[in-house]
């Protein structure tokens, strides 16, 4: 044999990637788009004060970042009124969910999650030799107790809510959350993956309780603070579940900009709620342009909106490559039946004009692809 | 049993970090280091068109960042006369060892390295439950031969070279480089590791092979191009060592900043041999300030001077520890009998001239110290 000896695990693994990233599709159409409203992302940008403090700190950035991210954890802390200890930042929720998965999967091990939720977090359970069995979505939403009934029946060592969910847009209010939590199986951790929550109504996330050994939370700068290609994300939970990462996380992976950036749009609570306004006015007239164009909007306490488009998979698909063809990056859920949505992003006026104006002609030539078929 | 189930091998890892990053060490005292010269960082900074064009970039930080890093891979396969395909771009080599370390080794899979060589390296091993091997230093550098050697003899799947080497900055010529080389055993992968490359004279490093399969590189962004705090490191060797990457990854791990100022930093050659001329300054400086006070500087080719103390390590640690009370960070090496010297990392002129004022004060302490001892 040549070649370097692969870990059998790494052998089976096909070269995959969770997304394609709209800098692909636009170096394969050759032209930018013109409306980014495709991975939920915040067109409204980071709080100016952040996007100052990340020019101020570029000049500094011969210097690594704090392996201990200690300035940011100090002040969510403060935020989020629990102890510096129950808090770990890392390089956006995406690392925190690998560096998690490998604390606790082994190939083998059974993970639960939602038929078409996040694929990033299956991409690190099957990065890491984990069997993930899903349990269907109810009502376009996931449903926690049937993830829990499941994680018990299955002996699942970890089980996923996205709450507010990607890429439905529902959410459940936190009494429903914290019932299944009370329904985790001995064992088995709840990870409660919550990138969205400030766009969700109050009473959507449960109050914090750092003692209970038994969940995980995610939260994100990525989405309502407008950083995502920052890459800062944190998990709380039990203490002793944080100090865990520091066994195998890349302690000096943050980038000092990013650290900076987050830090300053922490603190500018008002831009965020201002966010989340626009952000509400975004999901409003979203849901008008779906109306006019005969389709039917979901509910949404997130950045995007999933729009029915009252067919089937194909269809969606068709009406996402002619929204694309036409300049408008957006996507879709990946599973059955939510995969008859498209999902788009919260965008300015500006942005969900061209929206507006492509979806028409998408339509048009979905349905014409249709009849052909 | 209560709480998460962890794996055996998480259970069985302590809560450890490679380095104690200096802001740890500031925190602890109390104020700042007046001269930031012990984690060989780059004092000189990015250039003036990184620092812009991470400037300009921070307002866009919205936008994940490209999960292919096809504008930076591409300019750099342009830059080093190989092909696209070669090159994997990751989150600093540090996450780049990582990934490594994971595609490769299972619990119990040997891997070499030199007694005292990059720490972070032996956390990834560690960490992914790999049996270390390490062959000692030979006159203060690492052995190529005898690595290729042990590697052979136990069967390693991994085998860890620095040149320059980090913590001694010494390093070897191409030729002994690719003569232990070509004494690899067949299913051994040689990792080189050049993060100090630019520093080197010519002839330091081996012309590319990418087909060769035998052989991985990594190159970074944090030494001389002055962007620690970035973490944009890269990875050169055969495509399918590189594409085997993809299946593990976090594909959106970059940020979007640091491959803005990547790609600007890499296009500013001409900044960089600024660099590299103010460093060969201040190793001059170092050498001239050891000397001053008796002590011995060891040839470096990277943008930090070894100096030995010329006894043991406890002495040197005496040395560190009282640069350090006079607010001068420096590190020093980890294992014996390296561990007899401390490890300058290059400065500015006013860096230098606080590092010699501290030091014959510090030396006293140590010799006071040792005599006390």
């Amino acid at each position: 044999m040549s070649g370097p000896r692969y870990t059998k695990l790494a052998q089976s693994l096909p070269a995959s990637v969770p997304f394609v990233g709209p800098e692909t599709q636009e170096r394969a159409r050759g032209r930018p788009f013109d409306a980014r409203i495709g991975a939920n992302e915040s067109v409204f940008g980071p709080s100016p004060l952040a996007i100052k403090a990340m020019s101020d700190a570029a000049a500094d950035v011969w210097k690594y970042g704090d392996p201990e991210n200690h300035d940011l954890r100090a002040a969510l802390a403060a935020h989020h009124k629990i102890p510096f200890e129950n808090i770990m930042v890392g390089e956006g929720v995406d690392a925190l969910l690998g560096y998690l998965v490998r604390l606790l999967i082994n190939p083998g091990d059974r993970v639960v999650t939602s038929a078409g939720a996040y694929p990033t977090f299956n991409f690190h359970v099957a990065g890491y030799g984990g069997d993930l069995v899903t349990v269907p979505y109810r009502d376009d939403a996931e449903d926690p107790v049937a993830l829990v009934e499941k994680a018990a029946e299955v002996g699942a060592k970890l089980v996923y809510l996205a709450n507010p969910d990607n890429p439905m847009a529902s959410w459940h209010q936190a009494k429903a959350v914290q019932a299944a939590i009370e329904r985790v199986p001995e064992g088995c951790l709840f990870l409660l993956d919550e990138a969205y929550i400030e766009f969700a109504p109050d009473g959507t996330a449960p109050p914090f309780d750092v003692s209970d050994d038994r969940v995980i939370r995610m939260r994100t700068f990525s989405k309502a603070y407008g950083m995502a290609g920052a890459r800062v994300g944190y998990a709380i939970g039990h203490a002793d579940l944080i100090s865990a990462f520091n066994k195998i996380r890349n302690h000096f992976g943050m980038c000092r900009i990013s650290q900076a950036g987050a830090l300053a749009a922490l603190k500018d609570q008002d831009y965020l709620a201002s966010v989340v306004a626009s952000v509400a006015t975004a999901r409003m007239e979203i849901s008008r342009i779906a109306s006019e164009n005969g389709l039917t909007a979901l509910p949404s306490a997130t950045n995007f909106v999933a729009i029915d488009c009252g067919h089937d998979a194909d269809f969606a698909r068709a009406v996402v490559n002619g929204l694309i063809a036409r300049g408008v990056f957006v996507r879709m859920p990946f599973a059955p039946p939510q995969d008859r949505c498209i999902r788009v992003s919260a965008g300015k006026p500006d942005d969900l004009a061209k929206f507006a104006a492509a979806l028409p002609d998408a339509l048009a030539d979905a349905l014409a692809d249709a009849r052909l078929a």
